[in-house]
């Protein structure tokens, strides 16, 4: 055999493949044949997401390698917990300029840490040597109808943002040029913001909690306001959004002041929270379900027949990047 | 939304999403959510595979756009041939330097042709920007314990191959230095394995005749020599290949003339053959079964009790490219 690519499939993901230790007894062959062999449960719909990073493009070069294992995991359980279904199984496609067992570990640990705690198994994928790109598959269940989708959202229904939109994004700026935030801020939320852009957290229990009870779910990777524009025009309708009722942290009003603060909210897409829309009969039951995700749930605007895209401040119209972030157009962590 | 990323999804992909005209009423949910939703038959496996081409490394740099999206699916259908699986969706992540229409109807018709060929719907994925690089993931179904593994090889069973392989190793020289093949060959014979370079065909139909009747099968994407070898390794068998047995076109012979021509067939990695074992006694079966598969079946050797790998040639041993292609030690394409 190869000495490179299958002593480190063997070494480094072959622990991570469910058969030993991540106690999922429907995986029936993991890595190590040219597929996997999978036991989907009986009566459940299978929800299938593939999200790619690039280095340079979706991190900065020289990144930790335990971040990059966790956000190539992460982006993707973010897109299952935005259909509200249960993840299982995951293929990775790694392509790295050489093969170190240093950076490996890290990856391996960063990526296996955020497997064992979700009960994912790693069953399987392609080693292959090239510039630094991460494509993850997740697989994953949710019961027939129950998914949640962005298509169902109706005019008057509340438009609600978990968590803490835009602090991934300040934080990228940090871990990227530091002195272009001339906020104070202390040193621990300053390492608050720069934690949330490599270690984000797949909104995973709260996509459960939204289950029949949420009219429409993304998540925001793109940024927030154009990731709430999309979910409108894909239900139809537009959108109204309100500035006073966008969360802001005090990290973030500290670090980089109000101004930038609120940029970051509206255009950052790094902290894979999910945007939802609720019929506003439900507004009472937010907080139960904050309290089941574990998470802040704001009520940022609403959805609207008229088919505009509004911000607005104390009443007047602001402009908003409802465009957001374009893979082709710019060059987001270079 | 932004043009780049959104319309280029929109045009090129979401035809090929199995809602309109590619006959899936199992996907529920495809192109345009943050993941798809799927519909799984009751009582079988599903089989999961992903597989990464980058450029200069998987195919040379320039190639048309058109064979590197036939090969970015048929190598990952390859590995659900391998399985006995048939196959059902696809997600494609696809890293391409620049958003060019031209390129991208080539790409998008090259994999919308083999997915239609072969019934196969595609449901997700993600397009970014970077160098570029091609990651595929299919799925597909097996009823339980028919699949085809590595690990059910015994000793005596006839180790066999279908079609030509080494076509395409050749046909991949003559595309990137076609004055290193001195041989004679006719136009037409270069064209030939310039083509199974391009558009290998996944072996399907052979993969579904070998259910119940191969004890073993890896599909050979390292090497004839290596892949048995695997196999070999896998069912705790040695192995014994005879090279008058080996199958050698007519157009490798004379485009490269005898002595390269074995070296590809032995060694040669892109053609995406099976190779497989059946238990001698089923060794009368072979002609029906090529004549299910549609392709040629070489009976070339067998598994053995001894661990060691041998070749021989007129009953003498000779040496073999056991060790196959290693993605970090060598570059293939470039």
């Amino acid at each position: 055999m190869p000495p490179g690519e299958f002593a480190l499939i063997d070494r480094w993901f072959r622990p991570l493949d469910g058969r030993a230790g991540q106690g999922r007894p429907d995986v029936v062959l993991g890595i190590g044949d040219d597929a996997a062999l999978l036991q989907p449960p009986a009566g459940q719909w299978l929800v299938a997401a593939l999200d790619t990073l690039v280095e340079g493009r979706h991190f900065p070069p020289g990144s930790e390698p335990r971040s990059i294992g966790h956000r190539a995991l992460a982006v993707n359980l973010s897109d299952l917990a935005a259909m509200g279904a249960t993840p299982a199984w995951a293929l990775l496609g790694l392509t790295l300029p050489a093969n170190t067992d240093d950076w490996l570990q890290a990856f391996a640990e960063g990526l296996g840490t955020l497997a064992a705690r979700h009960g994912v198994a790693l069953v399987g994928g392609d080693t292959t040597g090239g510039p630094l790109t991460l494509s993850v598959q997740v697989l994953g269940f949710v019961p027939p109808g129950l998914a949640l989708r962005r298509d169902g959202g109706r005019p008057g229904d509340l438009v609600c943002v978990s968590g803490q939109p835009g602090e991934a994004a300040l934080g990228l700026r940090l871990l990227q040029h530091e002195a272009t935030l001339s906020g104070a801020g202390t040193a621990a939320q300053r390492q608050q913001l720069r934690r949330r852009f490599e270690y984000p957290e797949p909104r995973l229990a709260l996509g459960l909690a939204l289950r029949g009870v949420a009219s429409a779910c993304i998540d925001v990777s793109d940024g927030l306001a154009a990731d709430a524009a999309k979910l409108a025009r894909a239900s139809g309708c537009g959108l109204e959004l309100k500035a006073e009722a966008l969360p802001l942290s005090a990290a973030m009003g500290d670090v980089a002041g109000r101004a930038v603060a609120l940029q970051a909210v509206l255009g950052g897409g790094d902290d894979y929270e999910l945007c939802f829309t609720l019929p506003p009969a439900r507004e009472p039951e937010l907080a139960t379900l904050a309290a089941q995700a574990g998470c802040a749930l704001s009520v940022i605007g609403q959805l609207t027949a008229d088919p505009a895209l509004r911000l607005l401040e104390q009443g007047k119209p602001r402009s908003a990047p409802w465009q957001g972030f374009d893979h082709f157009a710019a060059e987001r962590s270079e």
